[in-house]
């Protein structure tokens, strides 16, 4: 069997509340050797989310061991003083057996990691309108009305900037978003860059 | 709803036995607003060819004229003195009508495609192995062995050539290269770039 010789890094961000992770969900169950890396953070949990799907939820102090002992790949602290980090062990471990990897991340974490592996692929999912986006974070029971606008505006920034990355997915159509991101996947596979020994072997086979 | 803003050009290589015509036919079937650009050959129609579908079969003195008229958009002329072109005008109405259009080229050719669309997106069909070229190559009755065998050392430096290219899909299973192009075909018109007007209506939404 010809198999591809190194794994592959993907990045992919997106405001909250466009469906990074229900994408993320629907992709998991039909492609093989993916694997989705878990970020750390200190807030606290929402009442939807769970420990180790969305994030692992830690204490500041434990988060700012791992910082010391260099286990985290990038990390962000927000106004609140909320840690948000990649833990580093996992993601080298996982390219290095030929996966593929995903990094849930936002904007600034992004670029910091395009900076570490420029091979990586980024790719940003892009709600419909951000009258959408409210009315999804709105549907989230834990969210004020002020919250809402500060995220409002957090998105808009966060939108701007989605030019940067590799590739753009509108999350209209959740079936199409997942589609789009599954080829994105396969295609990447797929760049000569990584098909060099494949190559050789065919010549070598007459 | 959101629309690509352009059309995507796409030049497909491979030595020949590879088996381009069968999964650009695959293809077709299953992808939107995708057109195949049929070049013009003077040499002469092998039994299991269409006019039209394959090439247009014309007259070596039909292409010099269309060469002389600026109609063809890059051309090769064999030892055997046969010429191979592409005609110019379909591909840009294509493109300006957004569609994703597909150029069956071999690889000089596909060079010079690359110098005069510079965003198009190259694609090089690699067979599993010289011997199952040859293979193929034998099932065609008009083929006899000094043929073949001129025929298989062309591949192999074609094939040596395939590191060039954006993409190299293997084609070993045919339904694995057919989803492979189509995978290619669908994340590229997600590029970033692509994407711009997108982002732009998205940002104005609110």
């Amino acid at each position: 069997m010809h198999r591809s010789e190194q794994g592959l890094l993907v990045v992919l961000s997106g405001p909250s509340g466009s469906g990074k992770d229900t994408v993320l969900g629907e992709l998991g169950e039909t492609v093989d050797d993916l694997e989705l890396s878990v970020s750390l953070t200190s807030r606290e949990r929402r009442p939807w989310e769970f420990d180790g799907t969305h994030y692992y939820f830690v204490t500041r102090e434990y988060f700012e061991e791992k910082l010391r002992a260099g286990e985290i790949l990038e990390h962000t602290q927000y106004v609140n003083g909320h840690y948000y980090g990649t833990p580093k062990g996992p993601v080298d471990e996982w390219l290095a057996l030929g996966k593929t990897v995903i990094l849930k991340i936002e904007v600034e974490g992004a670029a910091r990691i395009r900076a570490i592996y420029p091979d990586c692929v980024s790719v940003f999912l892009l709600p419909p309108s951000l009258e959408a986006l409210e009315r999804r974070l709105f549907g989230r029971e834990s969210e004020n009305a002020a919250d809402i606008a500060r995220r409002t505006e957090i998105a808009r920034r966060e939108i701007a900037r989605a030019g940067d990355y590799d590739y753009v997915i509108l999350n209209d159509v959740l079936d199409c978003a997942v589609d789009d991101l599954r080829a994105v996947l396969r295609a990447e596979r797929r760049r000569a860059a990584r098909r060099i020994k494949l190559i050789e072997e065919v010549l070598k086979s007459c």
